[in-house]
């Protein structure tokens, strides 16, 4: 296997075993063991087991963002781009809920300094979101609830996925997020009643 | 202060500094002493520290649900129930942030048999919620959505809070009550189009 999917399997291993059992309790030898890596190899990738934290959090926000940023390119519409952020996010939990769950609990695990880095990147996404949202009300198709308050309801509805979801169920990743899309679209979206109440919009 | 008040302040302090820097960076000591508390005192009402994140946790998931069912039982309709739990929790969250922060990051602090403790109260509330919802959709006023899954979407919603939520800001506990029924309420219930798109509903 290529050095860098090898990587990933470290990775992916890391996310696994610190969302079932926690980080605190989670060796650097258990990671290596499961990951079929020697422990000396795993050393040439990182100093402690700190990074593999660190990593394992800059790797999933990042993969989310970086699938999320094309899918919205691709449509024109506000509404469009709100399901396609749901979309990606779905997908990405339903493949990897181990990789979510670890950036929710253990994120604080990290030194301010690089707990600031993935925020960084957490930040991005929501600047996207909110700016979708943003667009949405200008076009006249969303209720004017605050932008950032409105991304917050949709992340929330995201985060909180490893409470019940199973991806190893019956709700795939399209039915999840036809599920998400149908509490938080009809939530925001302006409907008749709402528009004929809003005699000061233009 | 009566001896029950005295206590109540002790959990208020632990949940506060188990929220703010977490649980296991806290000691009894500094409970004690913001608590103005005697640590002799304390060790009248615990024996170690997981006995206050205990406390906490059944405090608070349990002044929730004790505060739920007279608002719910008030409502006779299942859509004024549901706004009914969200206007309640909203309320208490605005009033108690730390203690639902510590509820949802620190109950995995907790050995097995505590934590079992704490959910099945935490299983109290889902159940409730999902009643509520189910009678919706016999009443023919909710969307056909598993109950179990809309349930979650809305604690999703109200347990996200702390990434976001800031008591002392603008948004009141009357205006945070209205923004998750907006989004969630909306999300549920059957528009004039779902009803004309529903033939096989009586």
């Amino acid at each position: 296997m290529a050095r860098e999917a090898r990587w990933d399997q470290v990775l992916d291993t890391a996310a696994r075993l610190f969302s079932s059992q926690g980080f605190a309790a989670t060796s650097i030898r258990e990671v290596a063991a499961q990951a079929a890596f020697s422990k000396a190899g795993l050393y040439y990738h990182i100093r402690e087991k700190e990074d593999l934290l660190y990593h394992v959090c800059v790797a999933s926000i990042g993969a989310i963002l970086a699938q999320v940023r094309p899918a919205v390119a691709d449509e024109d519409d506000p509404l469009a781009r709100l399901a396609a952020v749901i979309r990606v996010h779905s997908r990405y939990f339903h493949d990897h809920p181990d990789n979510l769950k670890v950036l929710t609990y253990e994120l604080g695990q990290l030194p301010e300094a690089r707990r600031a880095e993935v925020q960084a990147i957490e930040r991005q996404y929501l600047d996207l979101i909110r700016g979708i949202i943003h667009e949405g009300q200008l076009a006249g198709q969303l209720t004017d609830m605050d932008p950032t308050v409105a991304a917050f309801m949709l992340l929330s509805l995201m985060n909180g996925l490893h409470n019940w979801y199973d991806p190893r169920g019956p709700l795939g990743a399209a039915g999840l997020a036809q599920t998400i899309q149908r509490i938080f679209l009809s939530g925001l979206t302006l409907g008749p009643i709402d528009r004929a109440n809003k005699p000061r919009s233009t």
